[in-house]
Formats: structure tokens, sequence, C-alpha cells
């Protein structure tokens, strides 16, 4: 079992802490994880890239080859990462503009909007984010997702952001593709 | 050129986050930047490892092969790391006990005590850390690294994480070690 995912959006959305929470959140579920964070001319031009592997084995190469889940919160995005996409689902905002040419399976979910009006925070998009592949891909259990997130955070945000992760897990439920 | 940093110590010291920062560092300062942590049962018994690789050219492999610097935070990390070091440098913590057994070149710093006496704050060793392997490397000036620091670090706790940056950058310095 290896599960592989990449998160894509702009550089002020917080995938960077996302990754690193799902990653943790795996470690407590008893699984192996790498997070990486590859900076270059992409992220001086505002576009950010976090990548996560979680294995029961030992990782041997860090980085995802063969994305399970792409998660795509922005065009600039979804139009780089999409069309690598072979096996994987593409995860995408509903804000952004589906191409016909991007084959891969794809869902496209509110994530953006639910933070701005579920939770009252555009912020904390990144913990819905985590939600959507935390329920998507089962690679942990919602109670220990929770765990991560309230170990991750700033001291005082706790509330808001388990509150932006069970949206996240409602919306992974809600798609009909979460594991049963 | 291709730098690669280890940074090693115990889980609770922040280290992800310093790798975090030195990598966005050097994206300011026209530099590619990789920065990995790996997660595993080495993770669950409380030690922690992040790694950052900094390049002029595009990075192809993400991990550090031969570290050019190893930072080790605590005897465990030293012991750890510390015998798989060739080229690179070794900079321990004062508290380290050293081992002549590992014959890399070896410096031992005040990075926990500076932290908790110079500063007045444990928790800021991780920008102390920062700091010396910033002015060690050379990779980005201090004024980049300052940025990089304020922009990563929790809003109100600035002004003493930018003071743990100096007082690494002094240490550096005073180690005579450092890049003219």
């Amino acid at each position: 079992m290896r599960v592989e995912f990449r998160l894509s959006g702009s550089g002020g959305q917080g995938l960077l802490l996302a990754g690193i929470t799902l990653a943790e959140a795996a470690i407590h579920a008893g699984k192996n994880a790498v997070q990486t964070q590859s900076y270059g001319p992409e992220a001086r031009g505002g576009s950010s890239k976090a990548e996560v592997v979680i294995s029961d084995e030992e990782i041997d190469y860090p980085k995802a080859t063969d994305p399970d889940f792409l998660l795509a919160l922005t065009n600039d995005a979804y139009k780089t990462y999409g069309p690598m996409m072979a096996k994987g689902l593409i995860i995408t905002d509903t804000s952004v503009t589906l191409d016909p040419a991007i084959k891969a399976r794809t869902v496209a979910l509110p994530i953006l909007a639910s933070a701005a009006e579920k939770v009252g925070k555009k912020v904390v998009a990144n913990m819905v984010a985590l939600g959507v592949l935390g329920g998507l891909s089962g690679v942990a259990p919602k109670e220990i997702l929770k765990k991560a997130v309230v170990a991750r955070v700033p001291k005082g945000t706790d509330e808001l952001n388990v509150k932006a992760l069970e949206v996240g897990l409602e919306l992974a439920l809600q798609s009909g593709m979460a594991p049963k």
C-alpha cells in the first residue's frame, strides 16, 4: 500500500501545512510518510505544490511519481498538473474551469466556498482540503486527523481548523467517492 | 552548486519549520530548493529529521545523499546521522557528547543554551539553528533570512524569532567557519 498525494494551488493557500498535517496523521495511524515541498521558478510565480507519500512499507523514493490524488485549487495548478494524471483522481475546487482534454477521473468540490461560507474564514480552505483528502483516501480516521490538526495549527485557532476539517470530510462523504 | 542540509533532533524542536524557512529563504535568494520531512518508526520514537536541498540548477533527487551540513541537536540524532557524514560538517549542540569514532569535521555550538539565555525562550532554538545553518552555508544573506522568518512564524512572535536568527548568525560568525 503506497498512496501518493499532490497538493497544488496558489502560494497563500497553506497547502504545505495541509501536507504536513496529512503526513503526521498517517504516522499516528501507524504508517510511514514523507512530505516534500519543491520550490523553484514556479514558487516564485506564486503557485505552490506539496507532496505526501504514505505507505505501510519503508518509503525509498519520496516524490509522487503517479499520484493517486491530485488536489488542484486553482486553474494554473489544474492545467500544470492535471495532464500528468494517469490512474489517480483529480480533486479541483469548483471555481476551476475543467478541460475535457484532461482525461483523468475528476471531482469538483466547493472547497474555497465552503471555507468562506460554512466555516467563515477563507484561510482555512487548506484544512477543508485536508478533510477532503483524508476522507477520500482513508489514510487516517477522523479522530486521528483531528488530533493532527490540533497539534499543528497555531494555538487559539484549533476550533476553526477542526471545523474546516470536518466540512472537508463531509464534502468527501457527499461526493460518493469515499471508501466505505 | 548543490548544498544538502540534514536537520535532526527531537520531535518538539521545530526543525521542520527551520527547514521550510531555510528553503524559502533560498528561493528568495534566487535559488531552487526542496524540503523533505520523513516520518516513520523514528518519528514515533520522538526523533525528527528534516532535509533541505538547495541548488542553482533544477533539483532531480530531493533527498540529502551526502549532506554538506548535518545539524544534530540531541545525542540520539548525532549517533544516528553522524556516522553517515563524509565530506560535510557536523554541527552539534554543545549538550551533545561527541564520539571520537565519528570522524567528520564537527563544530559544537551552544544553540539550545543561547535560545534559553540570549533570547529567553527555549522554543526558538530552531531559529537559532536556522541562523547557524544560514551563516555557515551562505545560501542566503541575512536580510533575506529575516524576511523568510517573518513570513513563516506565527504573528506576534516575529521579533523573538528574528532575534533568535540573529543569535544563530552570530554563533556561525564566531565559529570562524562561515564563508567570508
